[in-house]
């Protein structure tokens, strides 16, 4: 059996920057840490931020009596973070530069008198930060039948949720331009979320089976099985290695390993070491 | 028989107004009075400017020594513009207002640092005219094919030619969101034109024989013939009633007639009464 793992599979970029942070400011800080909201979503990495750092994650400003206060690479909504100021708290902020940028351009198209869209998930986290940010009513939409109702507007200004798919962008992008005579866009979407896509896709396309490991609790990686599975139907999303059931390699040649951008590497590591153990011949990488 | 005249059908708004404004120059100006290019794309108007109101059209400014010259509609090359002012002549801009703001953003937009892609036809002349009120190189194009060598850019601003059908512009917007980061998109597209190729394609659906009357050098009557012709095969581009042919009518119940937007209504009424003629039963409009 052959397993072949996707280049692009472990953390992005915004999330491998926000564990560094936690893990120096544990390091660094003395007195409570805590992060509002896991620092990512991924149970595994969260458990071991708690075990072996003291990092805590709480839901809400209110749950944190002093200390310092992670902000996760989703960012926050802007009251949370007035909150945490207000209460003195130390603050290390490790949104993702990504999600800042789209939250400063919908500070920046709600002054300038847009009437701002935000394509993405209406209960993502990222979603519901970047829409604080407006000082303005702001719409949340993933396809144009959530505009249905939204009146023809002078200036529409969009932006998206960093890990939506493009298509979901482009058909709200087509439907405004029928809504308002000017349209201001930023494609806010991360690249790296595109190109693991992407290159989940091809591989799905030519194994028999294909892992996508990585938080239950994560929208891109849900996504990701999402998309595998269209290509091959024979796609499992785990969490960890333990999950992997010997009778799913039955007759099955080649295994493709994919995996959510705030999956870490050793996850990835302990999913291959599993099937590798379950069939005994060599691994090609 | 029975004949159909598309409500929209006749002269637009812009159109109206320019030949209201030649109409105007002729009985108020002495001297000689010129329109650069013909006043509108419809040679029988054209020709009773020339013979009734003196209105003699040109081609470029160098071939008017002094007098009056009448912007048409579609508007007018900047430097076009520059050279009658600097040659003193009297100005009358029949510029159509909606072509004008569109020139107004091109301008605006470049000066904004925007690269701007013109979306219409590149040998129309109201797209010759947008194209050159901007400050920088302007792409001009129908489809994202024709902007395959555009490198990837940081900002890109968008106007479509107003007569423009919006599948062309959705479809540049939809590429270019794949090329810039930001992209500000104005849709300059004139609502009449829609409405009048939404009603006469609704109109092809419930006739035997469609009738598109107008200059066969008249780019929204050409795009109107194309639109009906694709709905009720049995479609004709006319320019003048002489065309029509008894044998058209052979077995035809009903008759649609709809014409471009510089076409007058006299043309039409010229028409409907030769379908009359041919067929002398009752005509319901």
């Amino acid at each position: 059996m052959e397993i072949f793992v996707a280049k692009s599979s472990g953390f992005c970029f915004g999330v491998k920057r926000a564990i560094n942070m936690a893990d120096r400011c544990a390091s660094e800080t003395s007195g409570g840490i805590y992060t509002l909201g896991p620092l990512i979503h991924n149970p595994q990495v969260v458990k071991r931020l708690e075990d072996a750092s003291g990092v805590y994650a709480k839901n809400t400003v209110d749950e944190i009596v002093k200390g310092t206060v992670i902000i996760r690479s989703h960012g926050a909504k802007l009251e949370e973070l007035k909150a945490a100021k207000d209460k003195g708290l130390n603050i290390v902020d490790a949104t993702c530069p990504f999600v800042k940028k789209a939250q400063e351009l919908v500070t920046e198209l709600t002054r300038e008198g847009y009437f701002v869209v935000v394509v993405g998930e209406k209960d993502h986290p990222e979603v519901k930060g970047l829409k604080s940010f407006g000082s303005t009513e702001i719409k949340v939409a993933e396809s144009p039948e959530e505009l249905l109702d939204m009146p023809r507007m002078k200036k529409i200004g969009i932006v998206a949720q960093t890990t939506v798919p493009i298509e979901k962008l482009e058909s709200v992008v087509r439907y405004c331009l029928l809504k308002a005579t000017e349209m201001k866009v930023f494609n806010t979407i991360c690249n790296a979320t595109s190109i693991r896509q992407k290159e989940s896709a091809e591989l799905a396309r030519h194994v028999d089976l294909m892992l996508v490991v990585g938080g239950k609790n994560s929208a891109n990686t849900r996504r990701l099985a999402e998309i595998c599975s269209t290509i091959q139907p024979c796609t499992r999303h785990i969490e960890v290695a333990g999950e992997i059931s010997p009778e799913w390699l039955d007759g099955v040649q080649k295994v493709g390993v994919t995996s959510g951008a705030s999956t870490p590497d050793w996850v990835i590591a302990e999913a291959v070491d599993k099937l590798k153990a379950i069939c005994c011949t060599p691994c090609v990488k």
